[in-house]
């Protein structure tokens, strides 16, 4: 197969499924627009957790059975930090820290976040662009029964604890599309677009916030594919089930169907789950993505699906 | 005996003497004034190295094997910089970045540098004063053969290897003393000032180079005992002779006591050199300070000696 994949993706499933399309095209051809409202400072730090996620998991770096951060990571900093009096409900492993003292220091020069991770993504030999959705700064707030919390508060300090009540994404009203981002959608290279199986409403929608990426992706020639994160009527990691339980939803992949509307062409589902009374295209398989085969078989499935609806 | 102590002193040295203190006088007794003109920025960070070298020999975390840095540091922040291209020719071990991460962030959030230390030193249960010389931005650049270097340039990058012509304190004219300094220097409780057998040059002129210190000093009514780093015709550490030699300078303690002349009201001497044709007062004694014994030793010859010259 030829031609340009562009994949709109949060952190840990949007990974996975990347990883798999590594496994089928060159990485040339591949193109992650990455959620960046998850981004945040902390210790004056510039902290892009997606991003971070994304070129771990690529370079093979990371954490498997954690979920996050690296293989092998050391804490001394932590632990030095906590001795020192120092905030410590965010864990910043060593390792970790030089993505985000470098990041930090290149962006304080002037450098924009785009160019920070091209610049990491080429250090580390990889081949795709990894481009963040914005280099301007966008923020997720939830507005949750305990009241408005900053995402990482919510996320990682809370546990996802609270109820949420709504979402807004900060600034995302004034962001532009980082350089490539609407030219890789847009691209009539472009054979598919695929959105990870990432939160919807937490790591999608920030994206599709950006003036103009919407409009990019309903505009596009290339069909575009959603990989549902809806596995037997539970969301395979994180708040997804439990959100939108919150926000009024069934967990069901009508629910995300009707969640992205207008945006995509069809919708990948899991055999589990099934797509009986969806409206659109859509295709089943096992989307869970324990291994490499399997990721690679979701982003097959994916790629396949999309073709069909081109053809 | 009762009294307040107030050292000035740089790092590696100067710690051992303040440590040497600390097993005659109560903590609450002591002030230490640090050479903060070593500081620098690196990363984004801000570095001071005099400082943390005291408060890692003070609180027992120094690699005493090493001369610099923590004891059971780790590396994999290193590791990963260099992975993203990152410079690497200052070293920054994972607790090391502890201290560094916290001030730079603190003082972006306004505190200043004697508060940041101050919180630094409490938190590790320190009971003595650690006084930075100033709040303010003082930067030692050394005028070489290789042309002007930024002390951090000339000391670790280029190991003192450049011949030293000059050397200045960028900003010292318009640096005031941090709040505590000439309070100390001019208590009336205060029995005896000390200088640290630190560098005199790069450690210990920077601190006589903000307005108002060597004023207080010669203002002050406790006497001034400089310790010497001279051991032998030597200096015991670090580029001392190299740069007395640089300046055309014999490396005698007349030298040192020529140097610090107005400053000082006596000066303790290593009895490998001994104090012939010193013009001042002075006390001999072993001045090498490897274990904590001798440090105790250095300590108290150097209070006696004031106490002499008080009498």
């Amino acid at each position: 197969m030829s031609g340009r994949i562009v994949v709109l993706t949060g952190g840990v499933g949007g990974a996975k499924l990347v990883l798999g399309l590594m496994q089928l095209c060159p990485p040339q051809a591949i193109t992650a627009i990455v959620n960046t409202a998850d981004d945040f400072r902390h210790l004056g730090l510039a902290i892009s957790p997606d991003i971070d996620t994304l070129l771990y998991t690529l370079s093979g770096k990371a954490n498997a059975a954690q979920g996050w951060g690296r293989e092998g990571e050391t804490w001394t900093f932590m632990d030095a930090l906590k001795s020192l009096g120092g905030e410590d409900w965010f864990l910043l492993g060593d390792g970790d820290m030089a993505l985000h003292v470098l990041r930090s220091h290149l962006l304080a020069s002037g450098e924009r976040l785009s160019a920070v991770t091209a610049r990491f993504a080429a250090a580390w030999g990889l081949g795709l662009s990894v481009l963040p959705m914005s280099d301007d700064t966008v923020a997720t707030h939830v507005e949750t029964d305990r009241g408005e919390l900053p995402f990482q508060r919510y996320f990682v300090e809370q546990r996802c604890a609270p109820a949420v009540r709504a979402i807004r994404f900060e600034g995302a009203e004034r962001a532009r599309p980082a350089p490539g981002v609407i030219e890789a959608i847009g691209d009539p290279e472009t054979r598919a677009i695929l959105i990870a199986p990432s939160n919807p409403w937490l790591s999608v929608d920030p994206i599709l916030a950006v003036p103009g990426i919407s409009e990019a992706l309903k505009a596009a020639s290339a069909p575009v594919v959603a990989v549902s994160p809806i596995v037997g009527g539970q969301a395979v990691k994180g708040p997804t089930a439990k959100l939108m339980g919150e926000l009024g939803l069934a967990v069901t992949n009508r629910s995300i169907a009707a969640h992205y509307a207008d945006m995509i062409d069809a919708l990948l589902v899991d055999e589990r789950d099934g797509g009986e009374g969806l409206a659109i295209p859509y295709a089943v398989t096992d989307t869970l993505m324990k291994t490499l085969d399997d990721r690679a078989r979701v982003a097959r499935a994916a790629l396949d699906l999309a073709e069909r609806i081109a053809g």
